[in-house]
């Protein structure tokens, strides 16, 4: 595996200074079977067994390789939370399940988590209609191999009935730091709230907001259409939600020039001389960097080298990473390690 | 006036790592006068005009400087209670008062300030004798041509009953930046309040510690000679506070080494970046830099640059230097700005 995949590390992507990456992802259940909290062990089983075949046999494009999620370690599992590969959820459960992944991470379908599958797709910056047309394909491949509970009324039927329907579920995960310091994250929550949209963490339902990043996405799948959604959110509420994290770096530029090269320079500077950082502490100050970089007030750092350490920062990927100890004060210490070295500092 | 006067900057003392300045003054009234405080403004004039007379007349040595205090401005005495030579009382009283200062600014004198005169003699590191030599020379000096106050019984008298005596205070400027992260500062300072000291923040009387900084002196005159003071301070007292700085230090080494380490480095980072800086702040940050200098962590910065800069990012230093605006966020800009320079930064 990898240690960064380019979604996340490419920084290319449209209104990328923004949106870190876009996801689009379709909930499908195998017909004939119960939902995975109804089925029986060996249905499970039968459920990855089915699904590997499909997946797996000649003719798909791109190639996959399947995870055994039960034999894998927790340490390799957490190692797929962190690259939201799939859900902690997923992670942690003791069910026969897997994931198979694409080769470049950008594709992914997480077995028997809430549903018999999630397939998804991963892109750099904006691009929700892209990344809805690699899902569909993919989608259409398997449906020829696979058999999904579908009923002309109410369409794919879904574990959660918040996905009954088309299934489809497309989010945004915003960089938002400018809205966040002018403490206007709040308002924009509201907004999105009031459209139907949910606001969750970095690691999606549940989380908090790490590194000043938010997770947008519709919420109710039930009597639209992908397409409406789709136009919804990618022409209308996220360029508007961009707008506004725009708006605030200007204006933070604007009125508080010193205030803003202060605190950039601080995050990169403490991030080039830190001993010890914490999870947390790291993705404040890397969030900060980012900001710095993308308003161009941080020129000799390339904001692939930022996105790359949000990644690299996390507690599986350093151990992965470095070995050694997986002891909190170690990691710390490895972490700053980490940091001042792809920062090129003392 | 020059911007350090040696005695805060050399860094050269004994002990130097955890004595910063030695102090020795006396107190003295003229014969024949009321105190400061009971005086008419005519004879608080003609008070400073005889100690002027004596002061300055030829074969005095070294030569003094006369500042007239009620004729400067504020930000001109400002910058002399900054560099300890007045009291922050002394500066803002509203009477005819003077100071006298000796080209290099270790003797100074005050004048009208709680007494008549007070003869203070300033040096690096932990210097008592070498200092109340001089204190006494000059007091011997001055005697043969004012008359003093004395009593044969209560010695000589001074305003405040705790001078009453020899009129005689020892102090020394401590760095106790190890005792203070690890907690043990508040039980040195019960310590010294039981052997009869007074523990002062960085500007004396009513101040508060402000970078680590401890001012340790006598509190009671009447009734010990002068040697008996001196040699308590400079032989017993302040060696075993030395020693328990000291061994803090070896402590925190030992123990924590990563986190010495984060703290020194940290500070010195965040000197070298920030674009705003308080003065609360800068001392914070440059008491860790001092400490990790005397400890061999930091090794690209000379200890005589940081002495400075204590000095330098007080306020009426600041604009003294920079000129330009006096107000509270350009003077944040400023003293960013002047750290920068002083350590290599970008």
């Amino acid at each position: 595996m990898r240690m960064a995949p380019d979604a996340w590390t490419l920084d290319d992507g449209p209104h990328s200074a923004v949106v870190m990456t876009s996801r689009a992802r379709v909930a499908r259940n195998l017909a004939g079977f119960p939902f995975v909290n109804r089925a029986t062990e060996s249905q499970r089983a039968e459920i990855v067994g089915l699904t590997r075949q499909a997946i797996t046999s000649p003719g798909t494009t791109p190639r996959f390789e399947w995870c055994d999620l039960a034999r894998m370690t927790d340490r390799e599992r957490r190692l797929l939370v962190e690259r939201h590969l799939i859900s902690a959820a997923h992670a942690d459960c003791d069910i026969e399940r897997a994931v198979a992944l694409s080769e470049d991470e950008s594709l992914s379908i997480m077995v028997n988590e809430e549903d018999h599958l999630r397939i998804q797709c991963l892109g750099s910056g904006l691009c929700l209609g892209a990344l809805w047309k690699r899902v569909s394909q993919l989608d259409d491949l398997l449906s020829t191999r696979i058999a999904f509970a579908f009923n002309r009324r109410w369409g794919y039927l879904t574990a959660c009935p918040t996905n009954v329907g088309t299934g489809v579920r497309f989010s945004v995960m915003l960089h938002l730091p400018a809205l966040r310091l002018t403490d206007e994250i709040e308002r924009v929550r509201r907004a999105a709230q009031d459209l139907h949209l949910a606001v969750r963490g970095y690691y999606g339902e549940g989380s908090e907001s790490a590194g000043d990043f938010y997770q947008v996405s519709n919420q109710v799948t039930l009597g639209r259409c992908e397409e409406e959604l789709l136009e919804e959110l990618e022409q209308k509420i996220v360029p508007r939600i961009i707008e506004y994290e725009l708006e605030a770096r200007e204006m933070i530029e604007r009125r508080s020039p010193v205030l803003l090269d202060d605190r950039v320079h601080r995050a990169l500077g403490l991030l080039r001389v830190a001993r010890l950082l914490g999870t947390e502490e790291a993705m404040k100050l890397l969030s900060r960097v980012r900001l710095g970089i993308h308003v161009g007030r941080i020129r000799d750092v390339p904001a692939e080298v930022v996105n790359r350490l949000f990644l690299e920062i996390q507690p599986a990927h350093l151990h992965a990473r470095t070995g050694g100890s997986a002891e909190p004060d170690a990691l710390r210490e490895q972490r700053a390690r980490v940091v001042r070295l792809a920062l090129g500092a003392s």
